[in-house]
């Protein structure tokens, strides 16, 4: 504890949104009420980025036939997907993406054109944009979380075509469709892991010390 | 307001982390309790993650000749990312990175080798790894502030010896250097807004409605 820590009750409610996000598959249709979803968006808006570059575009989806032809999109993808998954391609394909016509919003997150002049913190990893895009695609995730909305990041996708039905300009790539709304409920563990899809790493696993594949003190018994 | 929603004291406690998050540069020492550091690498291991791939590995560096080394190759970094910068080389090396030195933690964040049998959401968008790892850095990011606790992302740094330094196996790569703990005070702004480096944009000019360009509603007069 320290003087600047939340409160008790404060640090639960971050804890319960980080938890308690799932990335949702099954929406309920219904509405997100204008100034909710400004709100979701100015929660976007103060992600960190690098050099604040501020790489975050979105593009709000509510023509329907735009989104039935990005479902479209999605579909064509989510098939080449499952053929090269092989031997799994059955399981894949039992994971349908319905949040595209479901939701009650779908945003395209886009990184804008004219990023390569901005070399703060990205000379040597000029991937840090996207960094920064999806940190702000997280608070949007949390805060919807908390407001009681399901959120599901939709990256099955051909980007070209993508960029071509919402009219991008050259340079601008699209990194997510993020089907926004209302749900039934929200899955009380990650769809993958109910689906047996795949399960969660230990995070002892993951946390080396000094060296990669030293395992950490931080696990070790009695700690 | 819908029945999956937070009571509202737990929606402001998130929004509070949400905006009073900092990325941090100035650091007070001090250390970062076990059991605390712990707590927010799970709150980072909760991340999502395409295909529940969950790509994200910690190196806690912890020898201080480590630490040494790793300042000094942001260092190298530091000069030429501002020589880079032309006119604003001044500006860029008046802005210290000493958190590698002083912060209480120092850890490495790492995509690992391996990633490419992960296909799933992955296909046409390989860099969606990343992209999940920074949503678990957010996450950490946003416990840590509600914790009390500072943290600033590095990224200003060659990635090639910094995987050499920390042993990492061929197609592992380092996104971020992480400095984390107590602070003497969080910025009450974004320190890169406050030292006039850049301005927060306008929200509305990021928002359009269904094509790139096209203003969106969602801001008109009125609404």
């Amino acid at each position: 504890m320290n003087d600047h820590a939340f409160s008790a009750p404060e640090r639960q409610a971050v804890y319960r949104a980080i938890y308690e996000r799932r990335d949702m598959r099954h929406f309920n249709g219904g509405e997100v009420e204008p100034e909710l979803l400004r709100r979701l968006l100015m929660a976007a808006h103060h992600g960190p980025s690098v050099g604040f570059m501020q790489p975050w575009r979105f593009i709000r989806v509510s023509a329907p036939a735009l989104r039935q032809q990005l479902h479209a999109v999605v579909e064509v993808e989510r098939i080449r997907t499952a053929q090269a998954m092989g031997e799994r391609e059955d399981d894949f394909m039992r994971l349908k993406v319905q949040g595209l016509l479901d939701a009650a919003e779908l945003l395209a997150v886009v990184l804008p054109d004219g990023r390569e002049k901005h070399i703060f913190g990205r000379r040597t990893l000029p991937q840090m944009d996207l960094a920064s895009t999806s940190c702000a695609i997280q608070n949007l995730w949390l805060a919807a979380r908390a407001e009681g909305l399901g959120m599901g990041w939709v990256s099955i996708f051909d980007p070209l075509t993508v960029a071509e039905v919402l009219g991008l300009p050259a340079g601008a790539e699209p990194v997510g469709l993020l089907c926004l709304g209302p749900v039934a409920q929200f899955y009380d563990r990650p769809m993958l892991e109910e689906e047996n899809w795949a399960r969660r790493e230990a995070l002892a696993d993951l946390v080396f010390d000094d060296q990669w594949g030293q395992a950490s003190t931080l696990f070790a018994e009695g700690k």
